[in-house]
């Protein structure tokens, strides 16, 4: 088992490679513009901003926009700042996710809101947002910025759904669904269209990414479901078992929930919905969903929505840039194994 | 002395109803937008919304912007949506206030945050800055977005910068200034701007408009401070004591502190930076600003940016709308009396 599990981290982060290699160059651009971002006189910022950067993530968001902008040769400096952009918004909807969740952890470090406190989190979140909107603006494109626009809109809307439906272990699985496709892969569709937008690209090509990043994102967002019952603990950037112990409701624990009896039923319950959960609760949870399929289907879910955005990425010119997209599909399904 | 609040009130109303009269038309689309982008499938987006939409508020910047862009003859709609962009991006910083500062009440109504959770202020805050990122995009205006995207850093600058100072009775009035320039005075003089912006006007007129809005919520901000220790209940919108009660650092208070000796000091120290009030404190906090004239100075303070608003006015071109613009300066510091 642990050789299979070292053997797809290897294969895994060489689906990447290629991505991170087409897009170092720029990328050092916009990291170097997140950092100038968040330079500001009010030494809180840069302090909770350098906290977040140094925890690391994977970037994935920016270099899918820098990708989406370089596949068709695009010379300017536009696709960096709305990388920068989509990245800072990203932050920014974390900052405010730890909130509301109340998280001690994130990405495997201690959240900003522990160290500097919730009001610190919002604010400096706030923050970001200002400076992602700023950074747009100057690229100049109205198509981008309705683009991105929409996308925060749709966050947003997510992230008030998910609250809504938090702690429900009864949620449907559409319900679910719509609250990741909002939270999670609207953003990841932005970012890669925004991409052939800065390139002027037309329609067609734009819809193509669009629909690449939605699904990519969608899929994303269900390994990671998976892995935290699943995952190697070191692989992760957090804690395996979080969600459970936030009382975060995913795609496993509904199909876990569905396919229980009653007994198992008041233990969802009981761990998620009241958050009583105990310290042998988590082995409990992996489990029920071993027993019922419940980590297999959403895995599997997941490699379905990787299908579509493979297929969409057809619509895109062939190439290195293309051919690393279709890789990150991979990485971002196989990061399971 | 009721009979001179009396009168006060009736002058100060006077001298906002000129405005009022002038935008009721386009006030009516505002109010009907917000409404409509305060509509979601979920139930909560609205339940929040509507609470802070009858909260009330005078809806002074919404007003600003729209007799920016009537002044210079404007016939689109575009000003009817950035006023509600305005709004929005107002009443998103109160939610996301509400949370940093643990604020029970808001406009002499229970806060949002007390009815539904500090998670719910926050993500709603977001939905609105999301909306009102749409709406702005939908006016096709670059410079406008840019004028409201630095508005938005600015504000979000100051917050911070507010969170920091918080509670510190020792802050500089300098630096107490610098936040509110920019939470409060930079949306008005933003508010003031994209009128003219959406209107075809050059720079000068930009200008004009700007230095007024900024000078006339500096004015605003500096009585909403005074007023909160003088002010008559009903008039307030807020209970009087409220800023006291939640520890805020306002310049009646800085002046006093100042002009202090070291009991008195040590009496500010417990009060707000320890938040330790007790039941007859706040009375002896009125006294205190009466004994060093702290309120005095705060008003007279606001009275000269009210002047600095006049006078930028002057550069605007006259009839009726550049009256309701300094007749609103005399509301805002009339509100004292």
């Amino acid at each position: 088992m642990d050789s299979m599990v070292e053997h797809g981290r290897a294969a895994a982060s060489g689906e990447i490679d290629t991505l991170v290699q087409l897009v170092a160059d720029d990328m050092r651009r916009v990291n170097e513009m997140i950092l100038s971002r968040t330079g500001s006189d009010v030494q809180l910022i840069p302090e909770v901003a350098e906290h977040l950067i140094e925890s690391g993530g994977k970037r994935l968001r920016p270099m899918l926009t820098l990708a989406s902008a370089q596949m068709f040769d695009y010379r300017g400096d536009g696709h960096v700042r709305l990388a920068a952009s989509v990245e800072f918004m990203h932050t920014a909807t974390l900052l405010h996710d730890d909130v509301v969740d109340e998280s001690d952890m994130r990405r495997g470090k201690i959240a900003a809101r522990t160290v500097w406190g919730n009001e610190a989190s919002v604010l400096v979140g706030d923050f970001l947002l200002g400076q992602a909107f700023k950074m747009m603006v100057e690229v100049g494109s109205l198509p981008a910025l309705e683009v991105l626009a929409d996308a925060a809109a749709v966050i947003a809307e997510g992230e008030v759904m998910q609250l809504v439906t938090a702690h429900d272990v009864a949620t449907s699985e559409d319900a679910y669904l719509a609250v990741i496709r909002a939270k999670t892969a609207a953003l990841f569709a932005a970012a890669c269209e925004v991409g052939a937008i800065v390139a002027d690209r037309g329609a067609d090509e734009r819809a193509a990414l669009s629909d690449y990043g939605l699904n990519l994102g969608l899929a994303f967002q269900l390994v990671d479901d998976a892995l935290d019952y699943s995952g190697v603990q070191a692989d992760l950037g957090k804690r395996v078992g979080d969600d459970f112990r936030d009382g975060k409701i995913t795609l496993p624990v509904l199909l876990a929930y569905g396919r229980g009896d009653e007994d198992e039923r008041r233990f969802w319950r009981r761990c998620l919905a009241e958050q009583a959960a105990d310290d042998g609760d988590l082995d409990t949870a992996i489990a029920l969903m071993g027993r019922h399929g419940a980590l297999d289907d959403t895995v599997a879910r997941a490699r379905a929505y990787g299908e579509r955005a493979k297929h969409a990425a057809q619509g895109l010119p062939p190439g290195p840039h293309r051919l690393a997209l279709v890789s990150v599909v991979d990485f971002c399904v196989g990061r399971t194994y």
